[in-house]
């Protein structure tokens, strides 16, 4: 049995996250026979809920804590979610993971990224996405959909320069890893968007 | 204006560290006439009382999510309560702190000490409590006295031999740094106890 492979989705707030995760999911499950798990972060385990909870509705959380929680949230997430499913040959579809904690703890909140790696490195023991899908797209234009939703959390309360961090970060690291990130124009009509997912999708597998 | 002076008591369940946290604080009070700040860990502020709901209730959380957990607890502690009472010249009393996470999530879970000292380093910008009371009992005396209490969560039903392992590392901690932690037999009756406690702190007090 081959292992699973594990796909995550990044991206700002607005960017259609959810959207078209359910989107691959079913691309995925369609295209490859394979299992899909899909799930989220912080999330997936019943402490990762309690504690994306506390995360989303806590005001004033200091940067560090904000960045412990949703490591504790993935190591949990990790043990009794991801490891096991690609373990037994499942496919992962996460809706964020680590690359968030790069853009929102990182370049969003300023903590210094050799902080981040070092979590990283130690809690993640080499699992880490093999393809990362990053939905793009400009502060003012996620946050204008964000707010159509009319589910503010602590998140959406920030300011348009804070997402303007949280987006470069992401597209640096996109940039230094080419080969993992793939980096989608969000802004465009959904149709759109899904059509270039597919095709990446559809190269990525090409070359497995 | 001095800063204050930062004081821990810790021990294992039923080593009776709520009465004689009760008593210090007090004593304290009394003897130096200075604010006491009387705290917990994991607790002392909104975010940590929920994390220690979290970290108590929760079944099959994993060694490393528990270490992120106090951990997120004890940052925003030291930025909202403990850094700012210092500063200000109070006295800070806490229930518990780091010494309690080489105990448990070290010595108890096994996991590696360099990993708290890392958390340890990165986080408390330095402070380190000034005294630590060590309320010693054997793991068999300890248990006794916590089930009477009828309030069980998930370290009381730990093993003897977790305890066993908590106990050492204290005790272990204790005979590293004699300077700071005075380790006290708990396990003879009460008065005897707050005796004790009392004479450690006079001479501490006199050495200021």
């Amino acid at each position: 049995m081959t292992p699973g492979r594990f796909i995550t989705l990044e991206g700002g707030e607005g960017a259609g996250k959810s959207v078209n995760l359910a989107f691959v999911r079913d691309w995925l499950a369609a295209r490859t026979g394979a299992e899909v798990v899909s799930t989220r972060e912080p999330g997936g385990t019943p402490v990762g809920e309690e504690i994306r909870r506390l995360f989303l509705q806590q005001d004033s959380l200091a940067p560090e804590a904000e960045l412990l929680l949703v490591f504790a949230a993935r190591v949990q997430h990790l043990r009794q979610v991801i490891q096991p499913a690609l373990a037994r040959g499942a496919w992962v579809l996460c809706d964020r993971f680590t690359d968030a904690s790069y853009a929102y703890q990182g370049g969003g909140r300023g903590l210094d990224v050799d902080r981040i790696a070092y979590l990283e490195n130690w809690l993640q023991e080499g699992i880490r996405p093999d393809l990362t899908l990053l939905l793009d797209t400009p502060p003012e234009l996620g946050k204008a959909r964000a707010n159509g939703r009319g589910d503010a959390d602590r998140f959406d309360t920030e300011t348009e320069r804070f997402y303007g961090r949280v987006r470069q970060a992401y597209l640096q690291r996109a940039q230094r890893e080419p080969q993992r990130i793939k980096v989608l124009d969000a802004s465009r009509p959904l149709t759109e968007v899904q059509q270039a997912i597919a095709a990446v999708l559809e190269q990525w597998l090409s070359k497995l």
